[in-house]
């Protein structure tokens, strides 16, 4: 058993800090360790923080929670640093967004070709980049030693920032790839029978290795896309679309398995508007990233913030109260995921699923463990430059992350068709950022499909940048 | 003096084979060589066969010259092979170009980012590359040592391809970078004086060193872009565009002059339609690669062919008569350009500016010699792949090619923005060539700003496809 001092930055993102303490409540091994809430949003925190302590008083969990609104108490001293913060929320996000679609952008400037998740923007989004490089920077002084762990997006152009321009141990986190499950599961195969690999960027992920007993299960998959009828595609929810029409549309032209948000980010062929979104990702919402879709997600975790600060408050009025059954019952009225989810928490044998406390764990108990992280290339990948972010398979112990070996490698086509562009998208995108120049962000948009004229791409740039004063 | 023997193919392009000849004439070093035409159109090939052996003649140069319609008598026993051929000609260029406006493709579906120059195609040539690889394949069989000198474009993926799929000595030429003179011309500098370099690809070709007794010139261009005034510029045709508000516009976002050809090849900020053509290029025209100013140079195109066929018939019925007087009295009427380069040709201390004869007695006699080439980069310019085709300046001699050491190096702005995406275009499209599959050019164009839809993207490639018979 070893404590440590873990703080959680952007702490008000109730289910994903939730996640993490109850994982942490799971964790014996890292028992008697301190973990340190922080956000700028004080209703929101201190709902955390009452939820987490009772959480980890009803787990029998030895752990010392305290919150702060202050980043640098939330970092000195500090062993872990996690940040899952969204500066500007979602309201600075559907602002940009609509500043886009009023000149002529369906779903906002930020989306780009293999890049359409609507909270991952790369373009506009100048405060959350500053911010991850801020809390490098104080890292790099009041916590030299200690690992940061990005959960916030956009983790590929978030990770390489971050380790190209500050010495700390970073690494990026994100569970899309999770969706290998869905996968197997579709094809009838136990997935602890599967020996898999993803590799590629992150939200840019291909099922590279797909295997049972040296066999390959590929075979499978081709029968299934063979006898695939897109018109039996029904999702439950917008995010249920790891085997949508355009997965097996990627499929075909890719040759592997696109995983997880990848699915979601094709090009415009199933993005041009709507109709086509309903085509390629399923009625009635076609995909997340439509604007069904996206109002959908919005209202789940607007009822999600809600719930958090009615149960706090309850917690806090009636001392005596089970979580709990507080939470079990209260969550009967959100949208199966989360309702599952909400029951998970309480479960002893059952993880999250979010990597980061086992990450901890492996690093400080040396609990050697798999995970699919977010880390710099260094030759996993050829033909990606060394520094660039990968998002590759690892095992991590004591020494640190020890990158799989990719086996077999990932095809000609999706380097060369889907994963050189979308590096470029990013090197752009990060030159914009560093040199603060908002004629770099114009100059990608000429290149952008929705773009009728310079004027059009002028504008909406000034636009978005003047009134969010982004160039500050 | 040493003879060889040197074969054109695509002879029947009359500008370019007589320049050639010119220079042959001019070459003493290369004196007792045997110069075979080809060309599968007769007449053509009949009528400059007529005029290069009548000008060697009136020339006093000691050269022998055979026609020939087959390629394979055109190859076997040459040391240097110069390929000039247009396959389908212009005809063909013009109805992929309709078939394209008519899909709502302006310019026809070839024109792309980067690539904007009218006979350049890169997605639909496949009968052009095609034959690059035909042409090569009998050289490994006819004359394994033999140089293959490229003229035809697309010279940059044709290089690019041919050097990788055929292990015969291969150069590509263009005489795009002559343009410097006219950037030095207009800072009133003489070009003597200039210590200057150009680097990039094919038409992509960047003014990296321009200076005088060490003193950097670039500070005369600062001057001059500042003091730019673009109501001023007035081209004399369409191709005058070396001075043009586009290369203002693209030196100020690159940092370097663009040179040559690459003033066309801007993105689609220039490129809309005609009316910001004629804003960024001048008008009437707006570049040679806009309706009016292609018409303009098919005319002039028309026109020369038109009177080297009425020449050659003159030489046959009158064989007292003066060649060279017809030749000086009958280009009065074409336009400055063309009766410039008609008066040049029996100058004797003036060469056409064409690398390729030059580069022979470079190789042959060893007379060591600058060039301006296109062949593998091989470390020349960093960020760029090694088996990727560069525009470098080198120098020749009996060993061959020495690529120059790129100094000072290309910025990061010009590698990332320019060089990067026009490079991933040129793999894609030899890939789809490669491959033979159309669905990778429907691909490529999913990412133009002209495709609204899939089904638009599909119905264009198709249609030209199965019309022009490219897949066969
Ligand atoms: N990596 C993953 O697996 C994964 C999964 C889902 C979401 N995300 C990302 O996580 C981030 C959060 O998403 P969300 O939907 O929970 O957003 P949210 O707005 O609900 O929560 C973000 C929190 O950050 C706080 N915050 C804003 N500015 C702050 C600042 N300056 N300092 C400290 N805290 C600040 C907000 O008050 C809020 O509580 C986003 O970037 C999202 O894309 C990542
Ligand atoms: N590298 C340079 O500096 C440069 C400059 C200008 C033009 N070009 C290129 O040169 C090429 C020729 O252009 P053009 O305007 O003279 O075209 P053109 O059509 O006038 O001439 C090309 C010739 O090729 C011949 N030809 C066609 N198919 C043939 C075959 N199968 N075998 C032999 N000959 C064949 C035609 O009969 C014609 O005589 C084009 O690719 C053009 O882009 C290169």
């Amino acid at each position: 058993m070893s404590s440590v001092n873990i703080s959680i930055i952007g702490a008000g993102s109730a289910v994903f800090s939730l996640r993490l303490v109850s994982d942490l409540c799971k964790t014996e091994g890292l028992y008697g360790s301190k973990v340190t809430l922080m956000d700028i949003n004080q209703d929101r925190l201190d709902a955390v923080y009452i939820l987490a302590s009772r959480f980890a008083e009803e787990m029998n969990a030895n752990l010392e929670f305290s919150k702060t609104t202050v980043l640098e108490e939330a970092i000195k001293g500090r062993d872990f640093v996690v940040n899952s913060a969204l500066i500007g929320g979602h309201d600075f996000l559907d602002r940009v967004r609509a500043i886009g679609e009023k000149h002529g952008y369906f779903r906002g400037i930020d989306s780009q070709e293999f890049n359409m998740v609507s909270d991952y923007y790369t373009l506009t989004n100048w405060n959350q980049l500053s911010f991850f490089l801020k809390i490098a920077k104080l890292m790099e002084r009041h916590a030299p030693d200690a690992w940061l762990l990005q959960a916030a997006n956009p983790v590929f152009e978030g990770t390489t920032l971050i380790r190209r321009y500050s010495s700390i141990k970073m690494v990026g986190f994100c569970h899309g790839h999770y969706d290998v499950r869905e996968v197997a599961e579709t094809l009838g195969i136990p997935i602890e029978e599967v020996d898999w690999q993803v590799a590629g960027v992150n939200h840019g992920i291909w099922l590279n290795r797909f295997k049972r007993n040296g066999e390959d299960l590929y075979a499978l998959i081709q029968k299934y896309a063979a006898n695939y009828d897109p018109r039996r595609f029904k999702p439950i929810n917008p995010f249920n679309v790891q085997m949508s029409p355009a997965t097996i549309d990627m499929y075909r032209f890719y040759g592997l398995v696109p995983i997880g948000d990848t699915v979601r980010n094709s090009g415009w062929k199933h993005h041009y508007n709507q109709e086509t979104l309903v085509k390629w990702y399923g009625a009635p919402w076609g995909s997340p990233d439509s604007e069904p879709g996206w109002q959908w997600y919005k209202e789940q975790l607007g009822q999600v913030t809600g719930a958090t600060v009615a149960l706090a408050k309850a917690i806090e009025q009636f001392p005596e109260a089970s979580l709990e059954k507080l939470i079990v019952e209260g969550s009967r009225g959100l949208s199966g995921d989360f309702a599952r989810q909400a029951a998970q928490l309480y479960n002893k044998n059952s993880l999250s699923g979010e990597q980061h406390i086992p990450f901890i764990d492996a690093i400080i108990n040396d609990s050697s463990a798999r995970f699919v992280l977010n880390t710099l290339n260094e030759g996993a990948i050829p033909g990606i430059e060394d520094n660039v972010a990968v998002e590759v398979p690892a095992l991590v112990d004591r020494e640190g992350i020890h990158t799989e070996a990719i086996d077999p490698p990932l095809p000609e086509r999706i380097v060369k068709w889907y994963l050189k562009p979308r590096v470029l998208r990013m090197e752009w995108a990060l030159e914009a950022f560093i040199e603060r120049d908002s004629d770099l962000i114009v100059e990608i948009l000429l290149k952008d499909p929705r773009t009728k004229s310079y004027e059009q791409a002028k504008a909406v740039v000034r636009e978005i940048f003047e009134t969010e004063g982004l160039s500050e």
